[in-house]
């Protein structure tokens, strides 16, 4: 089997680490690559080809695994050459999986979630074609969610207008509690209910939304977007919260 | 030492479990009981004396623990006979608590935090006497905040205040999952890294919030009001949410 990867960053490169069988070959090209892929990917035994052409018709997996912003792109210059099946990796909303579906015949959309490079990463998969691609599970945890396209996109949404209207919360708690000099026994007193590491959680989303927040806003501006027909009292308020 | 209970619901009869020592002897009084906390109390070993003016005046602990109501109406009526430290453990406001103040000597603001019928609650104090209370701490988990009256108070609010808040997100964010027909895949992408209890914690948060959503957003009504200082964009949005 031959596993085409379009794309090498974390996610490509701990799929990399985590598939090791011989009956899988992987393959990709140095075509547009940066100086720094191309010494990273030289640094493994992945077969190198001279274009993403070559490597789309011959792989029996493709993977793009790039960024949000070329994930269109890639698969409307590479997926009409692959027979084989297209995973789409890239964080992408459900409207741009609907969009590929378009240019690409055997899609998957997928999302690896838990972090990468830890012991416990999930695969999550959707579309009919998810299937073939179960005996991932033997590499990498694996789970279909449905034969929808796009189901997986959903929910990295719902997954992350909830942690970052959690971290709106957070922001807004701790920093009452700061003003009334409590916020170390604010963060105690949660402790006994919310779990051991809630301190430590808490403090770390609030830092990384407070450090990030017009890319945060702007993920929350597109969450309220695509799912404009239902309530989002809260989540408009996060992103209130994260403008303030 | 003496104890004094008034009040003998959830709270005191808790207590009175976990407080076994033979140097210590609990008291309270008929005076004004239901046929049903009579009976509770004639289960028991405690001493029960005519009114609740000689309970107060025999304790070097008096404890109230009634109803929010009746909370600051205890401090007037018996507050003034103790000379013991006046320990309020009912889940009143700070202003509640400040206004107890006023009628009482020796007090000491309390609140039990996780179940009181678990094996691990605690019990956080809060005013410059509770250092006299500290040796409770052989009995239940017990904590000292600060030398402020109010402190705890405040606490519970702000605790209150988050996991109001919380419940709403978790109302809004399953809601749009389930008209996705994502909800259980919904949970499941969360537990990965909200932790293994996340599902039944949330579920039960979600009930516990919707079927009582009328008591709830008095609360938040009156977290808003205290804290009306400080930015209160999701707190708001949760009152909000609650009352659609």
């Amino acid at each position: 089997m031959i596993i085409g990867l379009i794309g090498f960053g974390v996610v490509s490169q701990n799929l990399f680490r985590l598939i090791k069988s011989e009956d899988i070959q992987f393959i990709t090209s140095f075509e547009n690559r940066s100086s720094k892929t191309i010494e990273n990917i030289k640094k493994t035994d992945i077969l190198v080809l001279d274009s993403f052409k070559d490597v789309a018709s011959k792989s029996d997996i493709l993977i793009s695994a790039t960024s949000p912003n070329s994930a269109l792109d890639v698969a409307k210059q590479y997926g009409k050459f692959t027979k084989g099946i297209y995973l789409d990796l890239n964080n992408i909303s459900p409207d741009t999986t609907f969009e590929i579906r378009n240019h690409v015949d055997n899609l998957v959309d997928g999302a690896i979630i838990g972090k990468i490079d830890s012991d416990n990463p999930i695969l999550y998969l959707s579309g009919d074609k998810s299937d073939e691609l179960l005996f991932l599970d033997e590499f990498i945890t694996t789970e279909k969610i449905s034969n929808n396209i796009g189901d997986v996109a959903i929910l990295k949404l719902l997954r992350s207008s909830y942690t970052k209207t959690l971290s709106a919360i957070l922001i807004e708690s701790s920093q009452i509690a700061k003003s009334h000099d409590l916020e170390d026994e604010f963060f105690d007193i949660l402790t006994l209910t919310e779990g051991q590491e809630f301190r430590e959680k808490s403090i770390s989303r609030i830092n990384n939304t407070l450090n990030n927040s017009k890319r945060k806003s702007e993920e929350l501006e597109e969450i309220i977007q695509y799912f404009d027909d239902n309530d989002l009292t809260m989540t408009k308020a996060a992103l209130k919260k994260l403008n303030q």
